[in-house]
């Protein structure tokens, strides 16, 4: 490392010739803000040794030149909260993002955690090493549904926060860390005093919860959807991820906040995760780069918002984020300012992607055993497990019910309900399903079945071992038999989505790394994806992503009623119940 | 600590009053560049749990309330690079300036370092704790003229290192840097490798030289005397501190900077060390954010430019640099946001200042003996100890001589003198004086003596134990009995200026602490130094602060020749050589 650096020593003193060398370039310099004409950047191994108009000192015969021919240079981007251990591995899902030009990726680990454990988290971070592209990653600070799965162990977190590529403490949401204080206070303060960040989650946090949450020096948020919401964070010194990923999509809506604010310094572009389709058919954060200018952001201001601004949130502008001596060499050149499209992507060095196509590739991580067995079920399921019974004897019960009020919002319905042989009976109630959350890791086999409304199944079932903030397998359906069935097929898959009708499988997604990540290219499992969703339209449900519906009734982030493996999950005091309302 | 916070968390809830509350004032939110009206500030203990509108919740019947009644509330300003371990304690320092709204110092050490070892850093960073203000500082790097000197040593570097209030290692010149790779290459490492700052230091260079120095991860500079000079860091990444002190004034003529980048995220204002005088004259960070204003920068950049632009820069962000909650409770009240008059000084969340007048009390610290006993000299210095002995028995010889160029900078000279008994003979050459630099410390009695022209000297000698980036008490004189009177006046002092005249000591002022600070409140300090000054002239010296003139000709940052105890240093190429030019 250190030799590394004295050699960019010399070909920045032009005493040895530089690796690459890209001429004739204008260049976005997000420092000043300025757009510089007739740049040249030469490295040295995977950094920058030098860059400006009269660098052709470090430049000799062993030196590659890319004459960019008056194209611009803009630094490589950076998505600052993604969601990678979903779906797909780091080794394919870059074979796609790199392509238009990002080159660092800032991601939760929170889905491999509650799961696999700190093991588990360290070999999904073994897994973002030695990429093309690099890496970096949160520790999981836990905000469940479940109660078991509340807040990392401490001693867990001690470990991560000591890998170099852990830069801060993942999302918490602020419910749960209001409703939990005493768990997140050494949650906090472990990740503090080592000068890492607390990553925030603030959705529809106002007034005094939102100052709290600041109190507690969370420096980010990526939840605001209307550019007032991001005018209050970025007031209180949050740095605020806008968010156009597949989760949503707040950029159009948020640009207002550009004619709000004279400093954009604490503006971020994040996608949150993007799933397959959207990578595929749109990109990655070119796209957001693209739509920000698109919105009227100013082109340069746009590029801060996906590089330096994202760098100095994290503490990572010494090496990444701008176009500079001594930063990595992470460069995207792109016909002009006001044009994302990657001509030729450069990271670390060197061109791995040129005109859309991957040059560099990707390594394929050999995970453990342990990480790719991770859905511990003691025994099979049967359809009687999803009976839900009742308490008294009368042949009615006034039962919580979750209702979709869209297709990732619920409120809580009390309804009555016609018991019989002592079980509530759903069969004329009208669009009423079974939901079931499992335990597959933290308290094997422990599971809790509810009542769902509107989800708009009309028979069937489907299930995913990726159930959001939890180490469940969660499961809806409109006949108890397809429901086991579907869990059964999870166990023998070691995880997975798997939707049945009718006593058989009808599609299934293996996703054998921690139960969350196939190892399927993407195209092949974007194919899988749309494949689910047909079946599942097939038996009724309207939903964009039905999938992401069903997965996301775990999630302590997302109101109003939620589902864990303990019960019903009131969302504004995370109290857990079961389905019948006692008198 | 933690108990602390969940109180703020509790004030931010409205579950408890604060403290302290501003109401009523305008606010500049150096995060998103606005100006806003009707702003409250409550506050916790040392923290601000709240910020707003409407935040009137948080104020109870214990809580103080202070009426801006329209005034403007800015963030506590910050000096990012000062040099506290000169002429002042910290204690007697932030008396002054303290009252005009600076709440952060971020100060070098290098000054006590080389006499005082790693125990006089850790005193002298201990006298800087438990202040009303805050105070953090710099490692010592130690460029020195003197090989005996250069190099902090590694052990000491990772002690200070892990010390809280460390947070970078201090300015390295960069000439020094890149003529000795072999020493700095694993300072520089071992402070990248704990995240902290290389503070640069990079007056004059250009081209591969400044590509280089900026390759090494060097991160700030506050050299630059031009706007170019600004531009060409700040297009690098570099933090570029724009310097309005004692030592230069640069900003009226930097200020065309503001024209130049749309982006001034990456400039600050500081003030690199200020002298008792202007302090009580113009004041301290206040002054400088004034004239940035007068000189034509918006008034929220120029504010940026001493408070949040500098947090950012040491990652000090997520506790001082804006008002938000979680951060420091450091704010001052002014009339308007053109007008940078401290009405109240709020440090820590409390007011330490009200119209000009302290009202808290500084700390005196009690340093250790061994910091106050720092002048080791094995002997009296005799006369005959500054003659310049010639190598050959011819009846001329030729010399290089120290020219005074300006009262800082100095060329190298070649004259020929006459010798008489084997010793050079000054007498009749025109403003020729001997100079001599004497270690006290590293190498104690070790010395050189060199010639000088132009400091103006007629008669007698002065004498300083504070002599720049070595462990040198360093003389001046027209006569060698004056200059034996002065050192060995410094001697018995342990440490001080002194100026002798005829035989006799004329004035003197003591330096006890480390042989650079005195205990004298300020303003005695101040007429002290204008007494020597005066003495000074009256023996022929015409530089503006003489005392300056000399304890800077040990530095190693100023061009062209300097001297140490070791011999002539030439500033270009680092190497050191006698008085007589061998043939």
């Amino acid at each position: 490392m250190t030799q590394q650096k004295e050699k960019r020593i010399d070909v920045a003193l032009g005493k040895a010739p530089g690796d690459l060398a890209i001429v004739n370039a204008r260049l976005v310099n997000v420092y000043t803000g300025e757009i510089l004409d007739n740049q040249s950047v030469v490295t040295c191994g995977e950094r920058i040794a030098c860059v400006g108009t009269d660098v052709g000192y470090a430049i000799g015969d062993a030196t590659t030149i890319i004459d960019a021919e008056g194209a611009t240079l803009i630094p490589g981007l950076i998505d600052g909260h993604a969601h990678v251990a979903w779906l797909f591995t780091a080794g394919e899902f870059l074979k796609y993002a790199a392509l238009g030009g990002t080159t660092t990726i800032v991601t939760e680990t929170l889905e491999a955690y509650p799961v696999a454990g700190l093991a588990g988290v360290l070999d999904f971070l073994a897994s973002l090493r030695d990429q093309p592209i690099k890496f970096f990653a949160t520790a999981p600070a836990m905000v469940s549904t479940s109660q078991a799965t509340m807040g990392i162990d401490l001693s867990d977190l001690e470990s991560l926060l000591a890998c170099e590529e852990i830069v801060g403490l993942g999302e918490s949401y602020w419910q749960g860390v209001l409703q939990n204080r005493e768990v997140f206070k050494p949650i906090f303060a472990a990740t503090l005093a080592c000068g890492k960040k607390l990553e925030g989650h603030s959705a529809g946090a106002r007034g005094g919860k939102l100052q709290a949450y600041a109190a507690y020096g969370v420096s980010s948020c990526h939840e605001p959807i209307k550019a007032d919401e991001v005018l209050d964070r970025v007031r209180l010194g949050i740095y605020v991820m806008i968010r156009e990923g597949s989760i949503r999509r707040d950029l159009a809506e948020i640009a207002a906040i550009k004619e709000m604010v004279p400093d954009t310094r604490r503006l971020i572009l994040t996608t949150d995760g993007i799933s397959p389709r959207d990578l595929m058919e749109k990109g990655y954060m070119e796209f957001l780069v693209q739509k920000a200018i698109d919105c009227g952001f100013d082109p340069v201001t746009a590029v801060q918002m996906a590089t330096l601004n994202v760098a100095e949130h994290f503490g990572l502008d010494d090496r990444i984020g701008g176009i500079a001596p001594g930063k990595f060499a992470d460069m995207v050149l792109i016909p002009d300012p006001q044009t994302i499209r990657a001509m030729r992507v450069i990271s670390k060095g060197r061109v791995i992607a040129k005109d859309g196509s991957l040059e560099a590739a990707s390594r394929r991580h050999r995970f453990s055993p342990e990480s790719l067995k991770t859905v511990h079920l003691p025994r099979r399921f049967e359809p009687s497990d999803f009976a839900v019974r009742a308490s008294g004897d009368g042949d009615t019960a006034t039962v919580r019910v979750i209702e979709m009020v869209t297709d990732l919002v619920t409120k809580e319905a009390i309804i009555d309900l016609p018991v019989a042989n002592g079980e509530i009976q759903t069969g004329d109630a009208g669009d009423l399903s079974k939901i079931a959350a499992i335990d597959r890791s933290r308290t094997p086999g422990k599971f809790f079945t509810g009542l769902i409304r509107g989800f708009g199944l009309a028979r069937g079932a489907m299930a995913c071992s990726a159930a959001w903030d939890t180490s469940c397998i969660v499961v809806v359906g409109a006949d108890e038999a397809d429901m086991a069935l579907c869990v059964n097929r999870i166990g023998e898959l070691q995880g997975g989505a798997v939707v049945c009708d009718g006593g058989r499988i009808v599609e299934e997604l293996a996703l054998p790394i921690f139960g969350l990540m196939s190892e399927l290219p993407i195209d092949e499992l974007n194919e899988k994806l749309n494949a689910i969703q047909r079946a599942v339209a097939d038996l009724g449900v309207a939903f964009p992503d039905p999938l992401l519906s069903l997965i996301a009734l775990t999630g302590a982030a997302i109101p109003f009623v939620r589902i864990c493996e303990e019960g019903l999950v009131h969302f504004k005091t995370g109290r857990t119940r079961g389905v019948i309302c006692e008198q």
